[in-house]
């Protein structure tokens, strides 16, 4: 007799370049998933168009100031207990739509785990401009990848440019509204990186509230 | 020589009876804290007016639907894991105003701590209306108290009223935004029953995130 092997549970890991706790969830998932023995698909997306349809025209960070101030204060807290380092960009949000048409390519060919660990230290660990061309091309080019090259392919590409549309829609259809969030195989949504462990014992059968499973 | 007793951390709990997670954090703060060798001062007050200025009229699970419908999963998962009944109260949010007006009473006297948690099971693990002083009399009966007395006084007394309006501009004074919220005595805020245990951490002077001590 043969033994199957246990199929793999997996983990939809939805961010957004823009998004502060997307970073400390992007720099700690593939070791926790690793430990949960649970796959991660990493999924770009912009929230601007979710938030838009919210009637919200930047971050609710900016939006609502005393919101803002703790998630700042809070993001500095849970940067050291993560061992992260943490630098506020400005402008905050940074304009994101290159660096996620670019980890669409990424998804594609391979490279968006790495891709995207990069562009998250340079914004919320240097504080660096991730919005601009010059700040992503050595970012690949440090990949072994062909920085200009993919950027001009990001910048002029129709199919990934649709991509990045569809891409939202699903995002909206999966009831996404912030990030990070994370999807299982069977549709649960949990939104945070306070979330992240939770999604994991779910997608993985350990977690504690069973009773609560549909 | 006479040994001097370690001075106890403390940690305010700030909480509004129509938060959903401020339930849950009510349910397990005084053992959390026991463990955590924190003392906890509960402060009940009103997200209301804190929303009104932010320009909400109700709640933001309300006003965002997408958001809503995740906090009552959340809510139904996050409530099996710690072993509570949950069921949803008709209508969210419920006016609070009394409930608030008793607890303020029950922190002269002693009892805030009994009588909030009875107020949260009646309202999320029964899906009780708690705006009601029908609801609220058997519940302060039930503590050994004059339930339609301190109805009574909470409709009358202009002190406690106006203990109201002060706690809900100390909270605003502190930077809350939410509930629940935690508040260290070195001022240091954590928002959410997610950031309960890193809030008694900090207080206890145990949390991973020593570096980010201003």
């Amino acid at each position: 007799m043969v033994a199957t092997p246990k199929p793999v549970s997996s983990v939809e890991f939805w961010y957004e370049f823009a998004s502060t706790y997307s970073y400390l969830s992007a720099m700690r998932i593939e070791a926790a998933a690793a430990e949960a023995g649970v796959a991660i698909t990493w999924r770009p997306f912009l929230l601007g168009p979710i938030f838009a349809g919210q009637g919200w025209t930047t971050s609710p960070f900016n939006l609502y100031p005393a919101k803002g101030r703790y998630m700042w204060r809070d993001m500095e807290r849970s940067a050291a207990a993560a061992g992260l380092p943490f630098r506020r960009p400005d402008p905050f949000p940074q304009n994101t739509l290159l660096a996620a048409r670019l980890a669409l390519i990424g998804a594609q060919e391979g490279w968006v785990a790495p891709f995207s660990r990069a562009v998250y230290t340079a914004e919320f660990g240097e504080g660096r401009d991730v919005s601009k061309a010059e700040t992503l091309v050595p970012l690949l080019d440090g990949l072994g990848l062909a920085g200009q090259q993919l950027v001009a392919r990001a910048r002029a590409d129709e199919a990934i440019k649709n991509r990045l549309k569809i891409v939202t829609e699903d995002a909206q259809r999966h009831g996404i509204f912030g990030a990070p969030s994370f999807v299982t195989a069977d549709g649960e949504l949990f939104w945070g990186n306070d979330r992240l462990d939770e999604a994991l014992a779910w997608a993985a059968g350990t977690h504690d509230g069973a009773s609560a499973r549909r």
